[in-house]
């Protein structure tokens, strides 16, 4: 049977069990059908791993903790910097990069972009990389940063960042051995010329991945899929996967 | 102005000009408010592309033929079997898998798969991978396969084929420059461990791609992409990019 996996961010650190109330213990009830001694685990998002198991469950699902521990975020720390597609591709974005491991996601402002999305939007990504992380099982969450001009995010990045533009016209992407990369994912509209320029006189190495235009949203994650795969190392694998 | 893309297979080969009817004329019309001189991109899906203009829009969409030529399908032949998942998601997976650049996809029958699709639903499919070859300038569209048993998949290839079996418990991916790779991706249940060890003892390559479990839809099209990256040389790219 599947393990049930939960997210919770405020449980006691001395706590020897956890009481689950609302919609997750009627969730876990009845559609995940879990029952006494079935395994549970818990994220906080920040590292922090409960494995779990059920001792009752009625209208409260009531756990008894079996180990704690932290684990280190994965590496290299991917900061995905994308324009916003429209409508319910965003949502679609989110939980893409939060399953290939990218560390953040904040949209970017370039000269055409068209989708500035509100706070209220932002927020919901904020849950959709929750639940992403529950279905993935993730030890930290994906993060959901403010909006960035193109301009910083090319700026004030240290000798342990390596800065990414994805273009259909750049070069083959080369391994970086860098623990943080930035990977610029530009919007429908593409750069433009200008913007290119730019990064490359920042340093920024301008990669084409794939033979054919993506859109925006498979572009990301196939993108970070790709860099996630090239730069991270076997010590970096299969520590929580399913 | 982005160029149009219509997807049309029947091209009388002689023809110096080519009426357009119908849905593609009127969303040409209406949606894309193309107009006389507007260029217009024409694939036949089997590798054959013709370079119009608009030399007049009414009912009817007029096109003058400017070039013809015949594009090469990308190297290497990704062939991916994947079980399919249930709902929307096989939409998604069909288009994300022509984004990347796959040469077919086929239902994979496992011991945990769930979904069989019906001839209905692959002939839906088909339909959106000929909508994908035009979002993404595909001069070859992918092609729906039929359904197929692991071990037909694992047996009958050539010297030319290698074949890679996506798994979380597998090694990291490495380079086979092999012309045609078969890419197989499983059920959300994932592989047994008896479908691993029979897929080694017929010389696959058992891999793992990414560092937490992924859905099939996205795992397919991430997957799908680091094949790409890794076997693709210089040669095969932006051939028909954006």
């Amino acid at each position: 049977m599947a393990k049930l996996r939960l997210f919770l961010d405020d449980i006691d650190p001395d706590a020897d069990t956890i009481v689950v109330t609302g919609e997750e213990a009627e969730h876990a009830r009845k559609v995940k059908r879990v029952g006494p001694g079935h395994a549970v685990t818990i994220l906080d998002g920040r590292g922090g791993v409960i494995e779990a198991e059920v001792v009752n469950i009625r209208r409260e699902l009531e756990l008894r903790i079996i180990e704690r521990r932290v684990e280190a975020p994965v590496s290299p720390r991917l900061e995905v910097y994308a324009a916003a597609p429209k409508g319910p591709r965003l949502d679609d974005m989110i939980d893409a990069l939060s399953q290939v491991g990218a560390a953040s996601w904040s949209p970017l402002e370039t000269k055409l972009s068209v989708v500035d999305p509100r706070p209220g939007k932002l927020a919901r990504q904020e849950r959709i990389a929750r639940e992403a992380s529950k279905q993935c099982g993730r030890a930290w969450v994906m993060t959901i940063g403010a909006r960035q001009r193109l301009e910083a995010v090319l700026e004030g990045t240290g000798p342990e960042t390596a800065v990414v533009m994805a273009d259909v016209g750049g070069e083959r992407y080369e391994r970086t051995g860098r623990g943080v990369v930035r990977l610029l994912i530009g919007p429908e509209g593409g750069w433009t010329e200008g913007e290119v320029a730019l990064a490359r006189s920042k340093g920024a190495r301008v990669c084409s991945f794939g033979v054919h235009a993506m859109r925006i949203e498979v572009a990301a994650a196939v993108c970070a899929g790709v860099v996630m795969e090239r730069e991270g190392g076997a010590e970096s694998r299969g520590a929580d996967s399913r």
